[in-house]
């Protein structure tokens, strides 16, 4: 069975981070989101316009694996996330 | 060109209200949403587990367009809106 | 595969309901809500001391048939929700 | 007498923190949770998906008891804490 | 054994209530709170001042007790409760 | 003429403090809080269970009295503060 | 002795008020109003800009005055009151 | 001298108006509001998006004559204001 | 034309602040503080009680004035401001 | 197509800040606001009175220019943005 959910991530990084660590971890964050879009899991990411925050649909096997996949991030430790599980809307022409 | 948003919908019917009056009411709001999913302007709705309320994506011309579908939801009277324009990510394994 | 779920929900009730309407309505959903909980479903119900609300924990297959469980309650049009995906937590000595 | 709390946990770690300092820790937390748990005072932890909080279920003595194993906890300077307590549902098949 | 808990309760009527309804509701509610202040439950009430609400220090067995007591108030229907409770804090002078 | 309030002091010491620093300014905390309680002044103080807050009720002159008290605890650069003016309410036994 | 607090008046009418009703209600409020400006309790009356609300400055014997009269006001029960206890600043030129 | 205010204006209409109440309404709102952005008073009116609110920028006498011509808006008891006094900002072009 | 303002300012200063640093920039505000009492554009100034925070009356030019003066303030950096623009109430016996 | 946004920035910088990085930030800051005013993308630009902020209204072709334009800002990482797309009221003169 797959879930969805909409998570919602905003970042705050200390202002005197050190430039090298700050890209370097960047890096690790784009590939970890990457691998995991690859992988089918993370549908969908947007930036949220103006701001340092996505908003991401995520489809997986349930809430652990989705807790797994967040909690790896390497930027978790600076994020806010905002969880909302989903499920099919009787008016999605997609519900037949 | 075509732009999103993201758009939750927070739903509060009186509790009075005629069932006839909302059973019609609901079904323009359902077919007036079929319309613009099909037309491909509402990407995707799902249902917020628990709440009535949805997340829903649109993809349209900009933000005339998106305020112009939403006024005209049967619904609009009874909802709350939060409205997030949307950008590319850069992490977006689509981002090229 | 099941899923754990903290759901509160917090119930508001129109000042000048027919107090035999009233009546029948609470008969409904405490037997709807007890009929989850002999299925095993709704796994624990609490009152929130002082308020006209409660904090339950529900073990379903997924996000469908959580909203599909909460969307049936017949006290649902006069509750908001509040809803928190579960996982299984490292410290918990059931963890192994 | 016995009484029940919801008791939600939000950590906030300094994201500079030494990592063997933080290491030693988080194992002093997870002992003293488990300690608890084991005595059947702490009688569930669940992991809040996406977020480093949990929801734990406590049942002690009364008050007293409830603030002396929270304040105890190795981690309490660095969370904030959200306290409900609780008791028993009329609709609870368990109240007979 | 006895629990201390501090209740702040914020009143709302309906601005069109029938008058006579009112008075003999708040004259219930009066004596209804005088017989458990006089039982030592209800240990203190003070009004907030300038609100149409009052700070008080409930004296019980416990979580049910207190829901008990309140959840009988005449004027329940129409409050917001916030709970907090309470256990002797250590710079207490009569904490021995 | 004496006036009543109600003060919640909620407190959040830097989580780098030097532990003997800490513990002479917890200790000059204590003294100070207690030398106002023996006066009468400073009525009651409550643990707000699970937190580092406390309740507290003060009988004083008058707002000048009380904030020179508050403003000189010496936790107070770490504290935040809500004050609730008290008066006496009309269902209250002693009112005569 | 006296005493001084900011009063910050909210006003929310029932949108369907009879209009002689509204009218009566608003004369008897400016007249009670003016009679304690006259008294020189009610010291300062303003309106915030935009908005269906007042900033008042009160000078009273002390908190059971301050409520008696707010408590006592026309408009009471239309209105959401945020009460701010006021002593002396030291920057104050007046503090000699 | 001219003042500068951001105004933005939530509205509210009872679900149950008359709809031949509520179009004269909304008519004379659409008047009033043409007139003072003729006179100049009022320089920008934007619908904001997905929302029944508007944001505004008022130039004006000053205070006094922000709070007239908002008070006196046919819509004005339906409408949560949030008011913003505006000044020149040192890096605007404009500022020479 | 004079304009009248309420302003709150809560003070928040680094709780490792050099206590010399400290002493003179609190003296520079006082200062700085009187200096515009003196000449009349402060009118009133009080604590809140039991707070590190103030209610400023100021009267003014207008808005730039108004922004002038407090951007100026030694403690700028380290408050947070509230500003509410204030016209006369139709209800202040000053209104003739 | 031209699109329409407000753009409010609320600016924290760290107390502690470097006195000639923050003017050398400062300066980059107002060159790059500048020169997106001058290509008339950035059409206005405020100051929030008495608080370290703007409003600003954008004109650009869509969602991700604007994320472009205040993503580069050299204050952004100490910005708090809210964004509010904005489409032509009807209520506008200009609307025709």
């Amino acid at each position: 069975m797959s879930e969805l959910y909409a998570v919602r991530m905003d970042v705050a990084l200390p202002p005197d981070m050190d430039p090298a660590a700050k890209a370097e971890l960047l890096a690790r964050e784009k590939a970890y989101s990457q691998q995991w879009q690859r992988s089918g899991h993370w549908r969908s990411i947007w930036r949220c316009v103006g701001e340092y925050a996505n908003l991401s649909i995520f489809e997986v096997e349930g809430n652990a694996q989705l807790h797994d996949i967040l909690w790896g991030l390497p930027l978790f430790p600076h994020m806010r996330m905002t969880i909302t599980p989903l499920a099919q809307h009787p008016s999605d022409i997609a519900a037949g």
